[in-house]
């Protein structure tokens, strides 16, 4: 007896599992006495709301391992990536290269937090048109764009007002999507 | 006016672009006064051939980061590469997630030995079949199974009594099969 192939879900790890900005507002705010929300970054990118007199000391927050680690899981996401292993093949397609420092990080970080992901399913990738899945799960509508099967679009502030993708919310509504069916 | 799309070739490192074999060997024979030559290897992995007393030994130099550093290109795959990059989207797809250290290395010796290759064209990940290319040139018949496109066997010692795929002995093969036409 034959069954049909389990679809791959292809899902990305920064501001999906893992709540990047929430960290790294933080430490922003802390150190230049800011409070800036995600609001404030709606339809925009990181670079173009804080100060630019800011920005290079930002980009040092991304070239320090202990940054990554410190990242906060993104609520649900460990429960719902979980569940979807089991109907689905799951590959976490990260865009890594911009920051050599960040592959051993992000590799424990997944490790620690998602430790029932095999390491053979972690691909650190630069252009995610590479990526051989039937679904994506991204924040990013550029990846999203070159990835050959269906994507679908998890909220960030940056991409509020992006309309041409499928869209979550958050992990219950990729639950809704994926498992209640 | 609409051009075909260019063709993606998928390219492997170790054993391909890297001749990490020929570094260990060296490195083993050195340390343990051993005279062992790829002939030794065929039709086997490395852990097959060597003393079971040794293998722990062997393991650790694919711990060290410096060992990763100093593996020698393969004769002719940096021309030849970038010829290719001329004709087709290439894509250096290396597994790299069982040895979580040689992220970085991997990544640095990329960068001075084929420069022109783009870092988002770099892709670490650990089974292939997560690869969206037309061909895929590898020393590892597994990762060939599992991919979607047209699979090449780059000749290494271990995979010479492979039938099932279209082979390559070495760069001038590659130039000539994909290439002179």
């Amino acid at each position: 007896m034959v069954q049909d192939r389990m679809r791959r879900v292809a899902i990305d790890m920064d501001e999906v599992m893992a709540d990047t900005m929430a960290h790294y507002l933080q430490r922003y705010n802390e150190e230049f006495g800011q409070s800036l929300t995600t609001t404030d970054f709606h339809g925009r990118f990181v670079f173009e709301v804080i100060d630019a007199a800011h920005r290079e000391r930002v980009r040092e927050y991304f070239e320090q391992e202990e940054f990554f680690a410190g990242i906060p899981v993104m609520p649900g996401s460990q429960d719902v990536v979980q569940e979807l292993t089991e109907r689905y093949e799951v590959f976490i397609t990260t865009a890594a290269m911009d920051v050599p420092c960040s592959f051993t990080a992000k590799f424990f970080w997944l490790q620690q937090h998602f430790p029932f992901i095999s390491t053979k399913n972690i691909v650190f990738c630069g252009d995610k048109s590479i990526i051989a899945a039937d679904y994506m799960i991204d924040d990013n509508v550029r990846h999203l764009r070159n990835f050959r099967g269906e994507g679908i679009l998890y909220t960030a502030p940056h991409n509020i007002y992006e309309q041409a993708f499928r869209r979550v919310d958050n992990w219950q509504d990729v639950r809704r999507l994926f498992l209640d069916r």
